[in-house]
């Protein structure tokens, strides 16, 4: 597996490292074709979001001509691309100076049923709740374990994905997805200022929709809202977006704003 | 720098390992004298707990008897012990089987000012507030973010600790350490069913107290109860007990509780 440490190939990380210490970092997920990452300067600019929030001090410059010279070697696949706050004395006091780690992994691009884009996925009814933390909310940082508790609760197959709510029974996302409802024409996704991650997968699709002239609502959704919708789909940015068919009983069809928006992200990620 | 990996001396892991990806572990921060860790059977206890919570399958027996074999080559200092769910392929889906990884780092015990023992801390406001998540709550875990932006608030070393409320305003703990209230003779400290970490020298001052016959409330505690308090002091695993004397202007005595207990786990320490 190709793996890359500050620029180098390595295998291995310092235990010292804060990743591993306090989960002390970001990462992005990033889907590689023809050795050119896809939705880039989207990936970059959650970093860079996060990167300030975190005070993480880093080069983005470097960082892409990194992530580039990554790419180009792994060709096809997933690049992984963590930044961690670097090695640190004992302790929860950021280091000063920081230096901060990039770890590049690269794995092959997953094989999801193809059923899973063409009829939907079901949804897992996760009881795992997302806590609300709004100096976090948003990031894709490395202290991820109520996604890791999520899903460990179903094994079954039969379900592609897990829906998330807050404490407070929002519907807020998938375990490794965003969620999107369709009302009336409307495109409706939850605000993600309490918790959640904001995917770069969701930002192309606010902004495809907003191209279209679609009228976009982020904000609280309800388990009655969701189960109204006309249509529900789930998006990464790996597999593009997913129709969502059936959750504990209710069922949608594949609508066409979820087969027109499908279609135009699925062009982007294969093109 | 001392370190073992799964029992073995060494100062890398693989770039693979959940620890980093998730923060998916847990760790112990445990004192050593005299090549013996100090509360073993509270750290083992909590671990215990911890990994069954995290659905984590280690044998306890054979981590004890590398625990003790690493504090009596270390001799005197501090051993932090981490377990992760080791390895994994990309995706939060926790691998079958898991094979968790041990982790054992040694560092000199932490050399404070003996004003803070002596005549107490001043605390800092954090304005950085634990989110509610039961799942995790009371759990060492490595998912701790919200600790590094707490510590992240203050560099002036007149603080000594930080306090942390939750998102309700209900006061929690220390940045590193939990808080403990004496009001009208009666021993009082928070709930840590909704977020906080339940340290061991807490469970240690909860059973002292407990064995003097004194009176032991735990809930739920307003900042009018903190500033109400007769004594309040703050305590964790290698430092024993700090009174506390300031925060934002209000004052605090040392008081006889505080010293007494501080005695009495001061001893259970230097033993």
């Amino acid at each position: 597996m190709l793996s890359w440490v500050d620029g180098q190939p390595a295998a291995q990380l310092s235990v010292l490292d804060r990743g591993l210490a306090y989960g002390d970092g970001l990462f992005e997920t990033i889907a590689v074709r023809g050795g050119q990452p896809r939705l880039l300067a989207r990936h970059l600019a959650r970093l860079d979001d996060g990167l300030r929030r975190l005070r993480l001090p880093l080069d983005l410059g470097e960082l892409e001509r990194e992530l580039l010279a990554f790419c180009a070697e792994l060709g096809e696949g997933v690049a992984k691309l963590l930044v961690t706050r670097g090695e640190g004395a004992r302790g929860y006091a950021p280091p000063q100076p920081t230096q901060p780690r990039r770890i590049l992994l690269g794995s092959p691009m997953p094989v999801y049923p193809a059923e899973h884009a063409d009829r939907g996925v079901r949804l897992f009814p996760c009881v795992t709740r997302l806590a609300e933390q709004p100096l976090l909310a948003g990031l894709k940082h490395l202290n991820r374990l109520e996604q890791v508790l999520a899903r460990s609760e179903w094994q079954d197959p039969a379900y592609a994905e897990g829906l998330m709510c807050d404490g407070a029974g929002r519907v807020i996302e998938g375990v490794y997805s965003n969620l999107f409802l369709v009302k009336d024409g409307r495109l409706l996704s939850a605000d993600l200022s309490r918790c959640g991650v904001a995917g770069v997968m969701r930002a192309e699709v606010l902004a495809q929709a907003a191209a279209l002239g679609i009228a976009v609502q982020l904000g609280d959704i309800s388990r009655a809202d969701l189960l109204a919708a006309d249509e529900v789909f789930l998006c990464n940015s790996l597999y593009g977006i997913w129709p969502v068919r059936e959750l504990q009983g209710h069922d949608w069809s594949v609508g066409p704003l979820t087969r027109k928006l499908q279609g135009i992200i699925r062009s982007l990620l294969d093109s």
